[in-house]
């Protein structure tokens, strides 16, 4: 079984605790709804990360199933929310909520999750402080997403803010500040929560921190990656979906933008802010990163090195079956092509 | 001093620390948009509920800022994401927070105020317990939304949701859930919480949620007295403007469609279903409402049957400044016409 396997088969143990909160004080002919999103799929990888985390602390994972749930239920209320953000019509192959209901239902389904995350921290062993890490980390992803979204070079014309705001110049160092916060911040939760929830010490509850968010920026450069060079075939999407959404915020552009020769750099900034963006445009763009850049291969390098940290961040766990899970996962998250 | 002028001041007292939770694990460069709502004005009265309550338990009015403030952000929260759901370009004589900034930055405010508010929760004496009462309030808070929604007669033809399962009729049974849910359950909260960081006992928290159900009842059906028969002059909003949105949820609407002769009442329910209502309609159907039925009066009789109740639900606290403000808020609320 590959590690994504064993782990989604952990995660999958939190599948009730997830479904319990979301129906939690929740309106009979409304309980359909509020359930669509999590039915849409996933891997569970979060609350899995959770009840590994509380595995390796040498916890009781039945302490770990409300934090899990909360992670989980986060991720969710995320991805409804972004998909408004983005106008994506389509997730895991199914219409999106607020494709499927209207914005106004998708935006009262989100907010619900947003509760539904707060009442299952309610049943964790230290409410006071699962809440800090949470909307501390919630503030985070909003941020992230505030930035991913300024990293755009055009659309959004009917958004003054961002028109307003937009970075014209994105540098590695705010590549990374925006994927902290948008992904590596949830993930990096995650794990603290499974060590919270054993109640490990503060060294601990620091290597799992370090861990997650090692973990997290290596999941994103990969996907950034996975983006550009991915194949259709194994992913299910659309080759350079990045560059057509005109983002900065890709790690594979942001170090290409580094490199290139400025005649390459100004076509390929020329194209991210096309205000649309053609298949020969997006052919364009990626021809000039794979053969006048080395940023491939750099990003490449980049996330078997976080892979590798997020790994040596755990040496003072001990040795046993949730460290395990957690050392394969960032060794599969290195190496992924999907 | 009106006793609005004096909650205003009292909620006034809140200010600092509900903009300390706003701030909190905030972007300096997004500071001033996270402000942007909160500084459009309101009178505080949700906050002050909190301290009055506080008050009239005999607390200590400092153990109940952070509660306060956590009300005034949840109810700006819902104003955010309200203003989105119905287009409404206005708020207070200024731009809305998405037509001002635009959706995704509007989305992103809301979710972020959303967060403060477990921050400030957290500063309580017992995040725990003011967490429950949250998260079951603000559940309430999405489905009374979800209901009004529902209730709406024409409109709406890009959600799928709303347009699958609208109320053709409206009871009065129904329309009272909604508005619990919809306003009379933070009007609650505000004030339970005010008990709570006074540690009153369980009896005095009853008498408060009684109250503030109560005053609930009574804000709410008056709001809809008003919309229909208030004086532009002293409202500063368009009259009708429920009739405009298509609503059943109007206590007056409802109250009428209970006792109109069938001619009238076809009438009333063709105009609120016309997909665009003009000027002459909604003429039209107000004329109706005040020639051929009592709604108005029995509304009048309601809302002030509801004061006198919150009124009376205050016998078991004692004699207080803390008191006096909520009796005589009561009071205001069942006759007010602005």
């Amino acid at each position: 079984m590959s590690i994504i396997d064993e782990l989604a088969k952990l995660g999958k143990m939190s599948e009730e605790h997830i479904k319990k909160y979301l129906l939690m004080n929740t309106s009979k002919e409304f309980e359909e709804v509020i359930l669509y999103q999590i039915n849409t799929g996933g891997k569970r990888i979060r609350p899995a990360l959770t009840l590994a985390s509380c595995l390796a602390c040498e916890g009781d994972i039945n302490e770990a199933f409300p934090a899990a749930a909360s992670v989980e239920i986060a991720h969710n209320y995320s991805l409804i929310l972004d998909d408004i953000i983005d106008h994506s019509e389509l997730r895991r192959g199914k219409p999106t909520v607020w494709k499927k209901y209207g914005l106004s239902t998708a935006i009262l389904v989100a907010v619900h999750y947003r509760e539904s995350a707060t009442e299952a921290l309610n049943d964790t062993h230290s409410p006071k402080e699962f809440n800090r890490i949470f909307a501390k980390t919630l503030k985070l992803l909003i941020d992230g997403e505030r930035l991913d979204i300024l990293f755009e070079q055009a659309g959004r014309r009917d958004e003054p803010y961002v028109v307003q705001n937009r970075y014209s110049d994105v540098g590695f160092e705010d590549y990374l500040n925006m994927i902290y916060k948008k992904t590596g911040a949830l993930i990096e939760a995650s794990c603290v929560f499974g060590g919270l929830s054993a109640r490990a010490d503060q060294k601990i509850l620091e290597a799992l921190s370090s861990y997650g968010k090692m973990l997290g920026y290596a999941f994103q450069i990969g996907d950034d990656i996975i983006d550009l060079f991915g194949k259709t075939e194994k992913t299910g999407k659309k080759v350079g979906g990045d560059i057509i959404e005109h983002k900065l915020g890709n790690a594979v552009v942001a170090l290409a933008l580094q490199e290139l020769e400025e005649k390459y750099r100004d076509k390929l900034i020329e194209i991210l802010r096309k205000e649309k963006i053609s298949q020969d445009d997006l052919d364009e763009a990626i021809n000039i990163i794979k053969n006048y850049s080395s940023a491939r291969e750099k990003a490449e390098k980049l996330r078997k090195e976080y892979g590798r940290k997020a790994i040596e961040s755990l040496s003072i766990l001990p040795e046993n079956k949730g460290k395990e899970y957690l050392v394969k996962l960032a060794g599969f998250i290195s190496i992924r092509d999907f």
